[in-house]
């Protein structure tokens, strides 16, 4: 994907929050009737580096945790699933893990209830942003919502500048969380200012619609963005399955896999995960809107979305199992 | 107590935070290593309401929670604790409950992971404190805690300014819990505005020589405090068992009872609710101090503190049990 | 006044602010049409600590300057004036002196645009208060506006917990700036929380007002603030005149001199150091509050507040010219 | 300069602060002996417009501006300049306008004492800049100063979202005031994000320092500005002139005018605004060069910035007085 392949040492640095989900023991029922919770790393960008160091790409992380026992956890666990988390930046200020407690009523309404107010990984300056780690990387996956506050805002904004010095491919994750924004404006603003430098970009349709540059059909959202600097954009619809295209005129739709929904969390971040490493092994584009859509099948049917991460066999016993079916 | 007694709804109105506890199950390790967490209600003065209740008395609460279900828990539990929650007031502002993540490393060996950053308690609004309400209780029981930010504290400095119009006694649970502090004279500023304002101040040594005007040996601080409204001075000395001293120059002992200990979390509130219970139902001062060391040995040997709150009986079974003990 | 006045320094130690006042050299129009403005030293506490040592007063000053032109301008003008200003603390993060841009319509119809956001002043910090200074003092002058937000309000009950425990007096000067309140009812919590400590209490009848505990007729505040420390309470009512209660049942009355009124500012802070002063060198309270109507009819038909404070003499003319006319 | 300029009403709009200057009437000495100042109009992207206007643009503005006799001004001067203040707004939330006094103690020795917390300019929200009005302009100035904090950030960035849809020309005047940063980094990084859009970018060589993708030497900066949007670049080098870059290869040098100099403040926007007019009216780049030398030779003469913004005529006129001589 680069011209000096030989030197990189990462396929993947992600940019963004680690955090903790607390997921309901006892589900199928309101959270308020929930009494116990399990405790598993979670976070967009954590979650799509976990799942890539698990399909077994060379994964790295930039962020900050706390310096308390969730922050340890989420960097033992990060670690221990094979991410190189040497570059997390330990909060010395007080700030404490963002947290989301799960509530699965069914399969069909799930919610959270989300701890985001001072979180650590909203704290991440732009002075603690490596420029020789992100040289080392093929790409830098920017997770939307580490736009969302200052400095982590910035942070982001160095990390591209960097990666853009150094011919890093920027893949930008929409990965929109209302809850952590102040304005749709703002999310328009700073949505569009890194979607028009990245070349690949990721989002469910309602996400690209956040931005104005962007609302509409997918036609007019890739036209926009192929003025820019896009090489590649997928659009997920949902149980409609996905579209990629290419700015070389290719479209391609992958079709959403069949699964017994436990809950929806997680989803886009295995569908991400898997995606990118079809892409970074090169396979094809449509092989790696299927890899995406079965990784996503699988983890909605567990109870994390980081634990359930799913294997290339798994991921291709799916694939296959349902490959005799209409999409 | 008070002249007319006959019109008082309420033993005991409490004011303060209430919050949620999130307990490790899996204990005697660091909680690194803990996955699942049990959910209690949790903060001193809901604890003490919800103790005070379970002993019988008419326990009322005013604090702020939040729109969530963490809100609609803590309420639902403590109205089924039989606290009266008609005051609870419902944060319209996006804040959250606070939380406390238990550590039980040893039962010597116990901390906690404490989320207070935009903690809903702390916003309760002086106008959201009902002058009427305060009005028809025997006694204010006011929390430290919720002297520590704007504007929590002058919602409680409003409460104290009805309890004295009306002739409500002022009880004063120290409470000190440093990390929602901004500095020790801040600390030391407002609890002494409070302290010599209240009748009954309960406390450990610790927690009155937060108090420069109080700092030094219990001899040096009862006099200081009877010098302003205080009638009755309960100062904790842990394992030394703890004193009571009154305006009219007597001095109790309480021994401390043995206990198998699990964890210390929750002590304090279960002796100040199981001392309050043994005054306003006309015990002497010293079965008082009996009641409240027994009830927190009680509490230690459990895995929770509010679902943990003893019963009268299981007090008196405790008191009866060790009698013949020395102290 | 006190026991060991051998000792004592200072005849009054006013805590507070100190801040610039901008008055229009082009005056009897809107601002707008001002072009030109005239620099003073301003701010309540400040201005009665200049009066005072210009009458005679061994006066003191603890507050906040910034560390720039204005808080050098401040700190000089306080000195030439005779204020010892040993005790004022230079900013060091920042933060700018107050600033009072006055406009003068007409004599009747003034008013001030304020610049009090981030002012020095509202940054002492309790720790930044010498309680050996305190003590070298007979009097303590509290500006209520130095209760309006933190860390200066804390540095206010520092001062005044320092001064009860070294038996100084204190001074209540209501100064009630509305602008720099968050709201009524806190207001009220914290003057009240001054008012119930003070000996002396100055205000206007609007002032009073601001507490709950003292809203109403002069009667019924008396009562109240009788009921706690205070000793002397004067109650101004404008062109009425004022009134002085002593705690022993005596009721006195000033009438109001007339005056060439220029801009009714400053006539509380002239009026306040020339009460104070006459008090402190033994006169009668009559006496002393014809003094301070006449500093106020001085004040009011010159230029400037700080500037204008009156001598000795001038007030003694004054108020032997109009000694023959009915009040 | 752009394709239908037939339905364009403005030749420049300004987006950024307009504030209050208040310069020292008694210069010459220290700002702590200076006792009156004098009131204009200040403030960049203001005095740029108001410049512009008086040499004969069609000028508009958007900014946000207090409510009150200090906001009232700045819009009245600013409209009977000539400058169109129909998209001025004024802030409902209590903010000030920006004060800047001004300190002359020798022509090389000037100071600014600034008041920017809580300014109202920075106070501009995205949504109230209208589309509508940047599409009738054939430029949109842009200052640097604007950028500085939320949400007067984002206002700017909707500006350019607008300019950039409406293809209006983007003019970034550097204008770094580092009192009003958080971090050279965070300047860096949006200085950046803008030049990287802008057309035109005027600036000193300490200005352009700041972005760390243009520091070092002038054929490096252009060089990675022509990369990106810009078509015509100017550097200011003090009292060794200006220099021009286009990005067809042009290189021009402007030299500095002789001036009987009585502060420094000023220069660069009056530099700026006659700059924009000669090449705004069609006059060679050249020719730009010499009128916003010419126009800064004159304002730092005088003692205002916005009220001595020159005339056609006065620069015409100091042009030819200064022809024969060397630069």
């Amino acid at each position: 994907m680069q011209q000096s392949i030989a030197s990189k040492n990462y396929d993947v640095i992600a940019i963004g929050r680690a955090c903790i989900d607390l997921n309901a023991v006892e589900y199928n029922r309101p959270m308020e009737e929930t009494l116990t919770f399990s405790k598993y790393v979670g976070g967009s960008p954590a979650n799509i580096a976990i799942g890539s160091a698990k399909l077994g790409l060379k994964a790295g992380f930039i962020g900050k945790i706390p310096d308390d026992q969730h922050g340890r956890f989420i960097r033992k666990f990060m670690g221990d699933a094979g991410v190189d988390t040497s570059r997390m930046v330990v909060d010395q200020e007080g700030h404490k893990a963002g947290l989301a407690f799960t509530e699965i009523k069914s399969p069909e309404e799930c919610s959270i209830l989300m701890y985001r107010e001072g979180a650590a990984d909203l704290y991440l300056r732009p002075e603690e942003v490596d420029e020789d780690y992100i040289r080392q990387a093929k790409a830098l996956l920017v997770s939307g919502t580490a736009l969302a506050q200052s400095p982590s805002r910035e942070a982001v904004f160095q990390a591209i500048a960097y990666a853009k010095r150094h011919e890093v491919e920027i893949i930008f994750e929409l990965d929109y969380r209302g809850y952590t924004w102040k304005s749709l404006q703002e999310t328009s603003i700073y949505y569009s200012l890194v979607a028009e430098q990245a070349q690949v970009i990721i989002g469910t349709r309602d996400e690209f619609d956040m931005m104005d540059s962007c609302k509409g059909d997918n036609e007019h959202t890739v036209r926009h963005l192929f003025n820019h600097q896009a090489r590649l954009i997928v659009i997920k619809h949902g149980v409609d399955g996905s579209y990629a295209y290419t700015k070389t005129g290719e479209i391609y739709r992958g079709k959403a896999y069949r699964s017994k929904v436990l809950k929806t969390f997680g989803a886009g971040d295995s569908y991400a995960s898997a995606f990118l490493y079809a892409l970074m092994t090169g396979k094809d584009i449509q092989t790696a809107l299927q890899y995406g859509s079965a990784s996503a099948a699988i983890v909605v049917s567990k109870h994390s979305s980081s634990e359930a991460m799913p294997t290339v066999s798994e991921i291709e016993a799916l694939i296959a199992a349902q490959a005799g079916l209409s999409g």
